[in-house]
């Protein structure tokens, strides 16, 4: 029995997210629906990230045992050639047996994008959450640097949650105006924010829950330090509305070095 | 009656292109279609450049002409709350009552973009070509450069057209690789290919032929020096394959500084 390793990317709009459900169209349920015919039988497919509906991924990680010899590129290419175009396998590899992509990943970045502008430039508009009002970029900046470090993060838990310990590490908590120049000819009218988070593992919309909160100070609604102290409270109350789901993507997940390539 | 210029931006993907048919999803009837409730009446919405099915437009500029006298900033946000997500009036202004954004047309831009990997990001599916084999971008850059200049573009020519002269003036003619960083984890994995031109007008399928031979010198199927011979030769027949439709973007349309703004 083989394990292997595929890096997959999505766009997330017409999916209700990576688990299987029964009776919806679900990245993971696409996925080992492709692998069946090649295997012959059904196969599992374990994502690192289980993705909310409407969130992207550009850099997902799944594993999945096969008896098929198959080789990798060739799976590559027959995984693409029958996956709809809003999946595709960007990379795949061999792994060590015992390999679970959710299990050994030590670190995820999300990427938020938010479109700042009159109006979103059509490409943009899957992928970016639409910002008219003017947002001052170096608040929105100061609040996001603040979270990095070992931190109590149920002030950012969906309500409802039930996890052991709300405690999360973040390695890098970053927002920043990106080139816009791709998609406007008219830049100036236009700007594109990206926030970047690097931890060992998320709450249930913590990335959403932070990216609102930070919408909401780059608007003025709140203070840059209010960002620590809403952190403090440990209180969901107190942080803004959850931001949208199209905005996010699973940028990356990283593994221990013996299993990172 | 005032004239009014738009500044549009659209995704071609479900549009059977610029012009108004019968039975068709057009831009320009979209446009006028939202327009007729504002001004209580038809409106005629002319664009400078007539794009074909399938193709986008980050940068089009029409005209129409308007006895209402809302303010140009309120008619921008009132159009755009009407039109689908698909078409955005990134640009708005009083014109001269004369103006015609057809006619006062002095240069127009186009973007061909090609996505060079073994898969696309779903991103980028519907706005780049998908070309899997290794491209030679040096290669494809000086095949690229050889066209600028007043030339007979009759070799880059839809057959069957028939207009008064294949002579046109080429300005920027480039292509380049840009970063494909923003829609990949493994970028070494993608290249994402900009070909960009500006002239004073294409003749029909004009840019979308140059983009395919483009795409055959960088695959190596054609040399470089081959693009100089075709062009001489006023030969369609020799020119490559015309490049799909949704490569291209109508980047932007230069008018006479009057005019300019």
């Amino acid at each position: 029995l083989r394990t292997i390793k595929v890096t997959l990317a999505y766009d997330g709009t017409e999916f209700a997210g990576w688990q299987r459900q029964a009776n919806e169209r679900t990245v993971q349920a696409v996925v080992e629906d492709a692998l069946a015919p090649i295997e012959k039988g059904a196969v599992t497919v374990i994502g690192a990230g289980r993705t909310d509906a409407g969130v992207h991924a550009a850099g997902q990680v799944a594993t999945f045992q096969l008896t098929n010899s198959i080789a990798c590129d060739a799976l590559q290419r027959a995984l693409n050639a029958t996956l709809p175009g809003d999946v595709r396998v960007v990379g795949i590899d061999e792994a060590p047996p015992d390999f679970n992509a959710r299990f050994d990943a030590r670190r995820k970045t999300y990427h938020y994008w938010i479109s700042n502008g009159a109006a979103v430039p059509p490409p943009l508009r899957r992928y970016a959450w639409h910002i008219p009002q003017p947002i001052d970029i170096e608040a929105a900046a100061s609040a996001a640097a603040c979270l990095t470090g070992e931190h109590d993060f149920a002030a950012f838990q969906a309500t409802g949650s039930d996890v052991q310990t709300t405690i999360r590490t973040i390695f890098v908590s970053r927002l920043e105006a990106i080139d816009a120049s791709l998609w406007s000819p008219v830049p100036q009218g236009l700007r594109l924010i990206r926030y970047e988070v690097t931890g060992t593992g998320f709450l249930r919309h913590m990335v959403r829950n932070i990216a609102g909160t930070l919408a909401d100070v780059g608007r003025g609604r709140m203070a840059p330090e209010d960002m620590r102290a809403i952190l403090r409270s440990r209180d969901r109350a107190r942080a803004a509305a959850t931001a949208p789901p199209h905005g996010l993507t699973l940028w990356s997940v990283e593994y221990p070095p013996p299993l990172a390539r």
